[in-house]
């Protein structure tokens, strides 16, 4: 037996009683006559003291040679501790040791193992298995499994069922890349690895298993950007018998759940929002409501004044930022260089002082009066005291710029609190995107989508009008599930993928199982894919997910630690009957 | 909104209530005037009515065109059961129709969605998503869902953390054959699908991040025996600062809760088995002990008594067959048979009848008396009108002989009962075994398990006695897990590679961030493997695994419902710097 407790569990009440604690040492400290170890194992940190009076001369020795990180097992008395740590829980007490073994020593660690460390990215990547000894990460971890656990007891509760999918299935060029797993038994064919089990879930549904989900790994071979990874987990569910309506309570029960069992937070019913408002009130359609610095459109009050720029821009948006009268002209010019960077792509920004005074000072005084600039107020919401500041251009760029803008400008006032929860649904999204690079029209969600029934004609007259029974759950300016009814039945499948651009033929051999099963009684059914590794990280008040995943990839989408991907023996490829081009 | 309540929820007391039912069509009876229709959900059946009388003319015919499997909705009332039907919940009441809604038509579908279907395994398997409509199906999937619940609660209350750890990893070569995924992004490389998680298992608990469960897919490209999956899911564990002790008693509760709150059965301590014990008693590393039939080795007493045959033999070993005597000569000739065919492989069978009178008659009376056979009947535990059948040769072979006829005969005896559950732990697994094609020694539970501290010296006399830290749990006759204590430093998993036949390259190469963690401060650690797709099978009382997944895949590896594997694009094996050999 190599403990009879843990690090974090001995309190007052455990003085005088004998123990033995296994662990890390976290650090020492050698005054010579008396020793301090701190502790540590996942539970917590326990103080061990030897002393020249009370502990045994071979074992002084023994602990005068511990480093940091050593493994060891000490047997002791439980002691009141002469000068209390009020910080941690064990503060109180302290082990006075008897019994000193050391179960496996260790080199210094290349990074400090505190919870600020100086170990830079890379470095810690390399050695995972070091950071996760510290406790913003292996607590990261722990929050991710109660996340998980709450998501299952209470979706199990509701009568979900959580059936596993294959990962070994078939690769389908539509959306992203799949990754493909060579088959040894069946020459130059592919397996594929799921981008999401979409297909499955639905066959699910048409074979009755009304309530499914599944915490599952996804796969997408995509270029990464930062803070992509190509395995991903994703908190995948699918009802029958349900509308738009039935999902949104479902889900909306499952995140307020989470949010007052994980947050202790208490949500009322979340608000909905077309994508069309999030558009034009927020630029974007996952909309951060924890805050206002909502659009105002200056169009009818900016446009035919003489002023070209605006005069000739599709759109003209502004919003009003808080305070912002205060900034001096020289930070205003850096937040013209902000929008003009390449990221941004703004060619100018137009902005007006809100003075104190109720007068307007802009940087277009030349062609705007006081009392046309009181109108951009209007339209804005500003106050006194704020900054408007004004972007024109083409609508969908001018929007996203805007967007940008108004989420970095809230960042830097501090109105994204990450300990609020502002969730909101945003719903009837368009069916079809247009992709400019190959001159047509993509599914925006996939082509399962349901387009709302009755607005099916218009796909003949103005496609990109058509709205989908499609919803995003957003929370806190974050896209954390995204979900639709889906067709189900064969004929409008079949219009859709004819639609996106596949042959008959091309469909029927990689969807063909589905369009055949929609032949023998689907039923309507809809559902949600929520990410996990983002929800994990928003509700643990984060933004990045790569702590909340135990051995993330990086952005070259390698494993530093085990060094993965590698060559492998020409005789598993000979096998697989492959060979590589050079 | 599709319906108000389930087709499995309605009793007498919700008499006289209106309510929507969605569902499939089970089957029709139509009497012209009346039509019956069974309804049926993922949550039961219940009987609708469509009379003459009562039903307007417009529904009445609409409902005589319903074809089994269409998917409809009907809003009704319910109403009392004239003949009711007390198999099933429901079946006091039926709904009384006033409207229906065709939601979906369907084709006849190509088996019956029955309990007992017409349908044959490869029907069933391409039209999987209609085979998971039947019953059967749909209760073991649910059921698996359970299984994983009480699992996760179980462990999560106990304190383990669930941690995902990655799908893409690096091939090793040790073990059974990995699938592998090109890399697009580095070329030449390839990531492989884990075939346990077990470096990284490791890994965390140098992390610290004691107490470790996932429940995962892994993967392994074999040629595939009957009920063998190339993915499967396993219970993954792991514990830090634990001997086999803490292991198996961690692990034994989990089981036992599992049959308690699963089975409603409650087992006392399970007992424990070393391997030899198990293989000496009943052939086996996995003995099914829900029955007798031990076996009792004769070379004591068959030996030097002028038979050849057994005074050749390594080993000669009989069982005892209770009631076996009732045996006719051509019953104990077709087992003779029986242990004859090229699965079984023995040479022959010799027999003794042990008659009611207590008289012995034998197959080879010509070279023992009834006092020799006496002997026998004493030693295997036989009594009167009890079979001993005695088989003889090499120790391993015959022991695999008499094991097979022990469990064919047990289940012709009846005596497998699936409703009886009887674990069993086997421990002190041999750390290595002989493997004839390579004429060297493989670990045999894998690489990283430790060997028994006090017989590593063994290791360069007698390497095939050296036991290790390994067990097995087994439940009638399958196992169901297996673990061990692993190695923690570096010295020692550095001498097993070379043991194993690893140059220090190649182990540095595939295994040195595991190497290299044990520097940093390895805890002593162990863990355990439950195959998820058996256990629950068992505990279902079946023994066949596909009908407990979801979408399994056939004897060739093929999904043949999807039709996978399949071709990529020439386009994508470019992508991925491949190309096919021919």
């Amino acid at each position: 037996m190599y403990r009879t407790t843990t690090c974090g569990a001995l309190r007052s009440n455990d003085i005088g009683s004998v123990v033995t604690l296994s662990g890390w040492v976290q650090k020492t400290r050698d005054k010579g006559f008396m020793i301090w170890v701190d502790l540590r194992d996942r539970y917590g940190i326990t103080q061990l003291i030897f002393d020249e009076d009370r502990t045994p001369k071979e074992i002084m020795e023994s602990a005068k040679n511990l480093g940091r990180e050593y493994v060891i097992q000490v047997t002791g008395k439980v002691i009141e501790r002469a000068s209390k740590n009020p910080s941690i829980p064990t503060g109180d007490i302290e082990i006075l040791v008897t019994e000193l073994i050391v179960l496996n020593q260790a080199k210094t660690p290349p990074f400090t193992i505190e919870n600020e460390t100086d170990g830079g990215e890379d470095l810690r990547m390399k050695y995972r298995y070091l950071d996760i000894r510290r406790n913003p990460i292996k607590e990261n971890l722990i929050f991710r499994h109660k996340v998980t656990l709450e998501v299952r007891k209470y979706l199990s509760y509701e009568g979900f069922i959580e059936v596993e999918t294959p990962y070994l299935i078939k690769s389908t060029p539509e959306g992203a890349r799949d990754f493909v797993v060579p088959s040894r038994m069946n020459a130059g064919q592919f397996y594929a690895l799921p981008q999401s089990p979409q297909t499955f879930k639905q066959l699910l549904m048409v074979g009755g298993m009304d309530k499914y989900f599944q915490i599952v790994k996804c796969f997408r071979d995509e270029d990464l950007r930062a803070d992509r990874q190509p395995e991903f987990t994703q908190i995948d569910c699918e009802m029958a018998f349900v509308e738009q309506e039935d999902v949104l309570n479902t889900f909306e029960g499952l995140t307020k759940h989470l949010l007052k069992e994980i947050k202790g937070v208490a949500v009322e019913k979340f608000p909905r929002m077309t994508y069309n408002e999030a558009m034009q009130r927020y630029g974007n359609d996952k909309p951060d409501i924890r805050f206002g610095m909502e659009f105002g459109e200056l169009n009818d009050v900016a446009q035919h004044k003489n002023f070209n720029v605006f005069n000739n821009a599709e759109l003209v948006v502004g919003i009003a930022v808080p305070g912002g009268n205060n900034y001096s002209r020289k930070e205003i010019d850096k937040l013209i260089n902000w929008v003009k960077r390449p990221q941004i792509g703004a060619l100018g920004m137009v902005y007006v002082r809100c003075n104190e005074d109720g007068s307007y000072k802009s940087s277009v005084d030349k062609f705007y009066n006081q009392e046309d600039l009181a109108k951009w107020a209007e339209k804005t919401g500003a106050n006194t005291g704020d900054l408007i500041c004004v972007l024109s251009g083409e609508k969908d760029k001018v929007r996203a710029q805007l967007s940008a803008l108004r989420m970095e400008l809230a960042e830097r006032l501090g109105l994204r609190n990450p300990n609020v929860f502002a969730p909101l649904w945003v719903v009837d999204f368009p069916l079809l995107e247009w992709d400019e690079e190959t001159q047509r029209y993509h599914a925006m969600h996939h082509p399962f989508t349901s387009p709302k029934p009755e607005q099916i004609p218009l796909l003949k007259t103005n496609p990109g009008a058509v709205k989908a029974n499609a919803y995003d759950l957003v929370l806190n300016g974050n896209e954390i599930g995204g979900g639709s009814i889906r067709i189900h039945d064969k004929q409008t499948q079949a219009m859709m993928f004819d639609y996106l651009g596949f042959t008959p033929e091309e469909a029927k051999e990689q969807f063909g199982f589905l369009m055949n099963a929609f032949e023998y009684g689907a039923p309507p059914h809809g559902g949600i894919a929520f990410g996990l590794d983002r929800l994990v990280a928003i509700l643990g008040g984060q933004e990045t997910i790569r702590d909340f995943i135990a051995f993330p990839k990086n952005n070259s989408g390698r494993d530093v630690m085990i060094d993965a991907p590698a060559k492998i023996d020409q005789e598993q490829l000979k096998e697989l009957h492959l060979s590589i081009e050079k």
